[in-house]
């Protein structure tokens, strides 16, 4: 099975392992990140290519994955400052933001597994279109990969936790704290 | 500036933002994963393109971040099935797993931002070889990406967490539970 390759001009060539599918196209309502609270049991799976089905041994028993995709139908060029989309005022690196508009336009999201069948990965809501196309599935591992001891960087201190990640998400909300 | 980009063909193509530098070379002893035990501080760093540093702004406020890298040193095909390196006997699914070897080789780290200076961002220990091709750097945050709800999936009960976070990390260690 063929790899990613590296030529010697710099670039990097990937292909998909599959795609995403998912309620949202572009121009609906399409969160900026996964939502764990949409309850639609079948509305979002990864379908894996075929031949990629025996790679999917002893994955059902992980409770999160990461999701790597290829942000395909995103205009524009990226900008070295982004503004997070709810500031109007505020500029940030797009390094330091979850901005989908990035050089190399990888989209990462933590979803939870809720099954598999066949070459089928049932998740939790994924921020992806549908029809996206997949780069790799890793798992998330509690040992490695959660790390109570991080903080939210320029976010931290601007308001509470959980409206925080309302924002993050793209979740419309009443902004109280902004009145 | 530009985008990667996706042909008709389902090509997928990238350039690098920048660099790894670690003292990690093929044939040394590189981890399998970032050793947040490894003290030093001028050892591990992202060498950024210039044209890029303003996407830095308000980043040194971060703990941590996610470092995407090309693997682009790694010989051999990837097998769907994957045996861990610490098993003799094992064989689990390659996205069950975090190996290295895939169809898109996207090296994942979560890494502690320690400073900036310039285009250099400085880190901890990166589980990359020197002057890997770096695709991506996204904040890692704590509302959005640190699951305490998460598991180990197939590793778990197989050993004390500790225990298997020197496994997942490839550092030697007396193996006193398979005596």
């Amino acid at each position: 099975m063929k790899r990613g390759d590296h030529g010697a001009d710099g670039r990097i060539t990937y292909r998909p392992i599959g795609y995403a599918r998912t309620p949202y196209r572009p121009g609906s309502d399409t969160p900026y990140q996964p939502v764990h609270a949409v309850a639609e049991p079948d509305a979002f799976y990864i379908e894996l290519r075929g031949e990629w089905a025996p790679a999917l041994v002893e994955m059902e028993r992980l409770a999160y994955l990461y999701v790597l995709a290829h942000v395909d139908r995103l205009e524009g060029a990226p900008e070295p400052l982004v503004r997070p989309p709810w500031h109007a005022d505020r500029r940030v690196g797009l390094f330091a933001s979850r901005s989908p508009r990035r050089p190399n336009p990888i989209a990462l999201s933590v979803v939870r597994l809720l099954r598999i069948s066949g070459t089928r990965l049932y998740t939790s809501c994924m921020d992806l279109f549908d029809g996206t196309p997949v780069l790799d599935i890793k798992p998330y591992l509690l040992t490695l990969d959660s790390k109570p001891d991080a903080n939210d960087g320029w976010l931290e201190g601007e308001t509470d936790r959980e409206h925080l990640a309302l924002h993050l998400a793209g979740i419309p909300h009443e902004d109280a704290d902004h009145a």
